[in-house]
C-alpha cells in the first residue's frame, strides 16, 4: 500500500521486514512482527478476517441504508432485514440517513438529497458489504440514486424508478379498497375519507382504492365527503369537525392514518356523538394508538417485517446469481377489526 | 498478507508484482496493476481510503451497537448520536442486536447474551470503528460486557456496573417524584400507582421517587393503592378498574407508562366516570398515544434524543484523550402538561 513505507517508517523496521509480516512468506521476530501490526492498527485476529475476506472476496457483511431511523415503519422493517440475514449467517452493517430530520415533506424535490444518499452508499461499500438493501420512510417511487456497479442494491418501502431494480414494497390501493368495503358491507353509505397529504403517493393511491370500493357499489363520493388533512392528529380533529357540520353527516369517516382517526374520536366525543353507536372510524397504519383508543380502532397493519423479511431474500437471491423474476414485490396488507365500526 | 500468495496466482502475476502494485514503490503496467486491484476486490478509490485510515490509523466512523431498533427508545437516540456525530465529522455504523425478540423480559440473566453482545462489538471492530456507543433498551445496570481494549465504548440508557465506565442515562427516581407532585400540589390527597414489573430497574426506582413525594407530604400510602402491572395496556385497564372498586378509590392515578394510563382511561370510561373531572390520570413516556387520547394525558417525556447526542459527545472526549469528570450522567427528564388533571 502506499503507506507501507510509513509504516515501516513508524515501526523503525524496513520496507521488506513490513511485507514479511503482511505476506507471511519469511519468519519476523515475534516482537517486531507485534510492532509492525501495531503500527497498522490491526490485531493478528482482524489482519486473519481482512485476509478471509480478501481471499473469498466476501465479507458476509450486507449494508442497510436507511433513510431515517425514526421513521415509522423503519425499525419493523429493519427487524424483517434481520431476520432473514441472521437465519443466512450474514451480518448487519445499518447507516441512517436523517432525511426526516433534513427533509421533511420534500420527498418531491429527491435531487436535494442524492449527494447524501450516495455518500452513504459510498461509506458502506468501503466497509465492503456484499449488498445493500435501501429503507426509505415513505412509500414512494425513487429516481436519481447512484446504483452501485459491483454489488447489488435493492429497495424496501418503495419503488424504483427503474423497473428493472428490485423493490418491496405493500399495497395501498388495495388496502384502502378493502377497508371501504368493509364499511360497505356493513350497509354504511355516507362513506367520508380524510385523506394524507394530497402530494404523496400513499394518500392517492388509497384514495384511487376508496373510490373504486364506492364506485363499484354505486354510492356517490360527494365532494365534501373528501377532506385533505397533513397525517397530524390536530388535521384529523379539524375535517372531522367539518364533517360532522354537514347538512348530511358521513354514517362512517375513513381517516387515512390512526393519528387522524384519533382527532375523529375527540370531534366526535367532544360534539356528544358516540362511537360506534353513532358513527363509526376506521384508521391505516396500526400504531400502538389503534389499541390504547377507547374503544379499539379498526385499522390496516402493513406488512413492514415482511417487507424487510422479503427484500433481505431478493438480495440473497441476486448474491446467489439468481435473476428475480418479478423485480417488484407488492405485499398485501391486513385488516385488524377492533370496536370502532358497527352495521347500520 | 497471508493471501499475496493466492492473489498473485489470481491475478497470474508474480508475488513481487503484487508487493509492487500495493507498495507503488514500481511502477506496474496500468493493465497489471488493473487485474490485481480486481483481484483483491479493491477499487482504486478504495485503496485509497483504506490506505488513508491506515495511514492515520482512525476512520472517522463509530460503531453503535444497539440491543434492539425496535425498542421504544432507541430511534430517538440514535438519531441524537447520528446528530452529534455528523456536526463532528463522523460517520456511523450501526448493529442490531434484536435481543427484543431473543430475550424480552430477561433480563436478569445478562449471561445468557453477553455472547450475542460480544459477537456484535467485534463485528464492529473488525470494521475498525473509532469507538463504540452501546445503546440499551431498558434502563438497568449492565454487567459482564467485554471492554474492547483499544477503543473506547460509552453506555447509553444504561449503567454500567463498572463505575469508571461512562454511561448516560436518565432520572427515573426524580422524575416520578415530580410526577407525584404535581398531583399532590393539585390537592389530590388519595394517589394511587399502576407500576411496571416489579423486576425492573425503572419500576423500583419510579416507585422510589412517588413514595418519597407522598411521604414528604405526610399522605398515606395504603398498600392496595400500590398495584403491580405488566406495562401493557390490559393491565392498566385490570389495576385501574380494582383501584376504582376500592371502598377509598384513589382521586389520581399514576401509571407508570402511557399504555397503562390509556389502559386506566378504559376502565374509567366504562365505569361512566369522567376524566379529569371525576379522577385525574397521568403516564410516563410521552409517546404518540399521548397526544392522541381525549382528553391529552399529562406524561413525562424522556431525554432520549440528548442521551444520545452526550454520549456521543463524550465519546468524542474520550477519543480526544480527555477523561471524562464524572462518568455517570443523568440526565432529567420532563413533564408534558396536557388535559388530564384538575385540582380537587
Amino acid at each position: 500500500m502506499a503507506t507501507m513505507k510509513e509504516i515501516a517508517a513508524l515501526s523503525g523496521v524496513s520496507v521488506a521486514t513490513v511485507s514479511h509480516v503482511l505476506s507471511g512468506k519469511k519468519s519476523v521476530s515475534p516482537s517486531t512482527r507485534e510492532r509492525v501490526l501495531q503500527s497498522i492498527g490491526l490485531t493478528n485476529y482482524k489482519l486473519n478476517t481482512i485476509a478471509k475476506s480478501l481471499r473469498m472476496n466476501k465479507t458476509h457483511i450486507i449494508g442497510v441504508l436507511v433513510e431515517d431511523i425514526c421513521g415509522l415503519p423503519v425499525p419493523e422493517i429493519v427487524d424483517g432485514i434481520n431476520q432473514c440475514l441472521e437465519e443466512s449467517g450474514y451480518q448487519v452493517l445499518l447507516s441512517n440517513l436523517r432525511l426526516l430530520q433534513k427533509l421533511y415533506n420534500q420527498y418531491e424535490q429527491l435531487s436535494q438529497y442524492t449527494g447524501i444518499v450516495n455518500r452513504g452508499l459510498q461509506l458502506l461499500e468501503d466497509a465492503r458489504v456484499d449488498g445493500i438493501i435501501y429503507v426509505a420512510m415513505h412509500d414512494r417511487r425513487i429516481d436519481g440514486i447512484h446504483q452501485p456497479v459491483s454489488i447489488p442494491l435493492v429497495y424496501a418501502y418503495a419503488e424504483s424508478g427503474d423497473p428493472a431494480n428490485v423493490s418491496v414494497t405493500y399495497d395501498n390501493e388495495n388496502s384502502a379498497y378493502e377497508m371501504t368495503r368493509l364499511l360497505i358491507r356493513q350497509n354504511h353509505r355516507q362513506v367520508a375519507l380524510i385523506a394524507g397529504h394530497a402530494n404523496t403517493s400513499a394518500a392517492n393511491r388509497r384514495l384511487t382504492g376508496y373510490r373504486q370500493a364506492m364506485d363499484e357499489a354505486g354510492l356517490p363520493v360527494p365532494p365534501e365527503y373528501i377532506r385533505w388533512g397533513d397525517w397530524e392528529y390536530h388535521s384529523g380533529v379539524e375535517q372531522a369537525g367539518a364533517l360532522l357540520a354537514l347538512a348530511l353527516p358521513p354514517t362512517a369517516i375513513f381517516a387515512m392514518n390512526d393519528p387522524m382517526a384519533a382527532g375523529c374520536y375527540a370531534a366526535i366525543k367532544r360534539s356528544g356523538l358516540r362511537i360506534p353507536e353513532d358513527i363509526s372510524v376506521v384508521g391505516f397504519d396500526n400504531r400502538e394508538i389503534a389499541s390504547c383508543l377507547f374503544p379499539g380502532l379498526t385499522t390496516v397493519a402493513l406488512p413492514n417485517k415482511e417487507i424487510g423479511h422479503t427484500a433481505a431474500q431478493q438480495l440473497l437471491q441476486r448474491l446467489d446469481g439468481l435473476t428475480i423474476a418479478t423485480p417488484r414485490t407488492t405485499l398485501p396488507c391486513r385488516i385488524i377489526r377492533r370496536d370502532s365500526t358497527l352495521p347500520r
